[in-house]
């Protein structure tokens, strides 16, 4: 168990077995905003700008920042970021851990105006779910690699009593995502847990970014619950191949998954699986 | 089952007791863009800007827009709206169901600053989960009723049985959450349902906003999955005082009920669930 993570507060548990309720302890996930701010160079000029607030569980902000930073299509490279710390609201170094200003090498050339208008807005043919994936696809900086089995069906089935062991919060709490990085032999690489499912997945990829692993297409990504297309974009940017999930995903999840050539599994159990897409990396 | 809020499409099955994966068809809870643009008076002059952009699931796009801009805090009642329709690119009347476009009154105040740079940045005091929770209590419209009992354990028990019967999408697909409003006898007053779970909240909200029947504080809202910030915000500016979950809440979604009086439970079984905030609106 992670401390920083979790919330110790008292609770009233009822059961109907029971004649009265009682008061008891119990482990919540801490949730709590995380500012992003940005110090960067427009037209050779340092301009500071806050980007984003997110609600997240910690620690780990780092890590969710740069992951953040490449999903969204602000950074490609680790070395694109000169300087990472916490800073008070004035921009003040500072040991709180609510804001983190990221600064920026002077060659990188941002580009908020994505960010601000949002992804999905700027095609010329309008808003839908094809025009949302063709401005994902012109973002992306990895090609996925060719559809060869890589995954066998047996390590797929043995992720979930994995990952039980590995989701420490979860355990606690029962009320955290997690995103989890597998090898081909099914051992675990990295795992993250938070309240936020998207901000789980962008501390995996933000980690491995900090090792300088990426493009990330050797290994499986395993995420907790459902799969929406937010998700598998934030998979796709990091050159993910093989995104597995416990629950359903959405449709344009699996449109996205299909027109990109990323193979997709979901409703995974202890005994089955569904395979979405890119069925010739999984190998039975 | 909502002919448009499903999706068909064929996947591979695995199961370990049969020798090779199956061909099978199944059914996907549809996630599609909505563009929300807003047309109001800003100094005598009319202003026309897109606000967001939501992964949704179809249809009742009208109550999604609605209970948005009420829970964002750009409306107060429905007769702040003068028109509310689909639109194209162009801005002209269209039958495609991508962009809604919605006309104030000229007399509505509308600050969009606080869409644009985030409820949880604007405190003096920086940004932490206490100033997330005094800024949205600034906003807030209506005051919760006293904590009385209204609602008996029983009620709450038999919750779940109910939202089976009446959550469709949800047994086709396994893919969506949903939100639901009962009232003191446990009645289904209304069910939404979306692949994310705050449009699924604001869809019921602005269902009942368009019904003019705000403030909601006569009803329980239940919710599947866990208790993130965003929807206690969502709910108290709804005037929700008892929000019932499936899953567990977040440190600050206790924080901000217990804050604001309102009446909060978790982990809602067939059995037993556990009380986080305002027991007294609970009879056993």
């Amino acid at each position: 168990m992670t401390k920083t993570s979790v919330s110790n507060i008292d609770v009233w548990k009822f059961e109907v077995k029971k004649t009265h309720t009682e008061r008891v302890s119990d482990l919540l996930a801490i949730e709590e905003p995380l500012e992003i701010k940005l110090l960067y160079y427009n037209n050779l000029e340092m301009t500071e700008q806050s980007i984003a607030v997110t609600m997240r569980t910690p620690p780990h902000d780092f890590e969710l920042v740069l992951g953040f930073l490449l999903t969204e299509g602000i950074i490609k490279n680790f070395s694109d970021v000169k300087k990472i710390r916490y800073c008070n609201a004035n921009g003040k170094q500072d040991t709180k851990d609510n804001i983190v200003k990221v600064e920026l090498q002077a060659e990188v050339n941002v580009e908020l105006a994505r960010l601000q208008r949002n992804f999905y807005t700027t095609s010329s043919c309008g808003i839908c779910g094809k025009s949302s994936i063709e401005n994902i696809q012109q973002t992306l900086c990895y090609e996925l690699p060719p559809q060869v089995p890589i995954f066998h069906a047996k390590t797929i089935l043995g992720l979930s009593q994995k990952i039980k062991n590995a989701q420490t919060n979860f355990k606690y709490t029962g009320g955290v995502h997690a995103s989890a990085l597998f090898d081909e032999k099914g051992e675990l690489i990295m795992i993250r847990e938070d309240v936020g499912r998207h901000n789980a997945l962008d501390k995996v990829i933000g980690a491995m970014l900090a090792r300088e692993e990426l493009p990330l297409s050797d290994y499986l990504l395993w995420v907790s619950g459902r799969i929406s297309f937010e998700l598998v974009q934030k998979a796709l940017m990091a050159g993910i191949a093989c995104l597995v999930a416990v629950g359903a995903p959405s449709s344009l999840a699996v449109d996205m998954a299909r027109a990109s050539g990323m193979t997709l599994v979901g409703f995974t159990k202890e005994d089955r699986f569904n395979i979405y897409s890119g069925q010739e990396r999984i190998t039975f």
